[in-house]
């Protein structure tokens, strides 16, 4: 964690920005690089009857990190997003639960 | 918003459902057409070591509008669903938080 | 439910464990082992501009059932996908809310 689920943004062009993307939230966290998972995720978005372009959405999964840090963290991740000449993203958090969080079946 | 994410129904039973669905959900919501997403999750389901037909759900993403109009937008989107000849469909909100949803990095 | 969204393991090694993976899940929560979806959900992973191996995680989604059924059930999983020869899993709990679930338009 934390963990950035992708919709509407194309493989290549996460690629393009996953480096220093990456770098930046790993400063705003004051965690390692090496935490971070980064997935697009393939839909496909209807609307009126037909196939469209999906919104580029990103959903955030982590702990709680208080507000601060939240829009911090959203700030980079939309300036990054932005650059690549995309005119409009959404973020969303969604926070688990720490007494809900397994690694190899362990409370981490 | 409101997102769904649909899975276990094809794309194309999606489209011949799609226009109609938002209408109504619309009006349900009192918002305009725009704002709704509806997307399809292509997953692989298995069950006794087997690739099976995934079971039709739909998760709705949306701020927290009460029980009434959860129960009516379920009972809509239900509807539409059934229409296709689908026998069941399960249904799941889920709320995100308005401290944690941006739009361009500003919080909606 | 409950419904486990899989990450980052392939379907055929689902495949191989599914049967008796479920069987034991079903005695953990004292009900029908046709309650679980499991679902292999295909996502490109990107780590410093490249596409890289997602990282095995499962996310159960569920209505809650306490600490010791929750450990439990992690530990099952867990134990299951290490047989794999996988080396590490994350598994977390998403719990959905009884006044926001519904089958066929019903509350359930």
């Amino acid at each position: 964690m934390p963990q950035m689920i992708v919709r509407g943004i194309s493989v290549p062009q996460i690629q393009s920005i996953s480096t220093a993307l990456i770098e930046e939230l790993a400063q705003v966290c004051s965690c390692g690089t090496d935490n971070f998972m980064l997935e697009c995720l393939p839909t496909v978005s209807i609307f009126e009857g037909k196939q469209v372009n999906t919104y580029p959405f990103i959903e955030v999964g982590w702990f709680e990190r208080g507000q601060e840090t939240r829009d911090e963290y959203a700030s980079v991740l939309t300036k990054h997003v932005l650059s690549l000449g995309i005119p409009e993203v959404e973020i969303a958090f969604r926070v688990y639960r720490e007494d809900s969080y397994y690694w190899n079946g362990k409370l981490i």
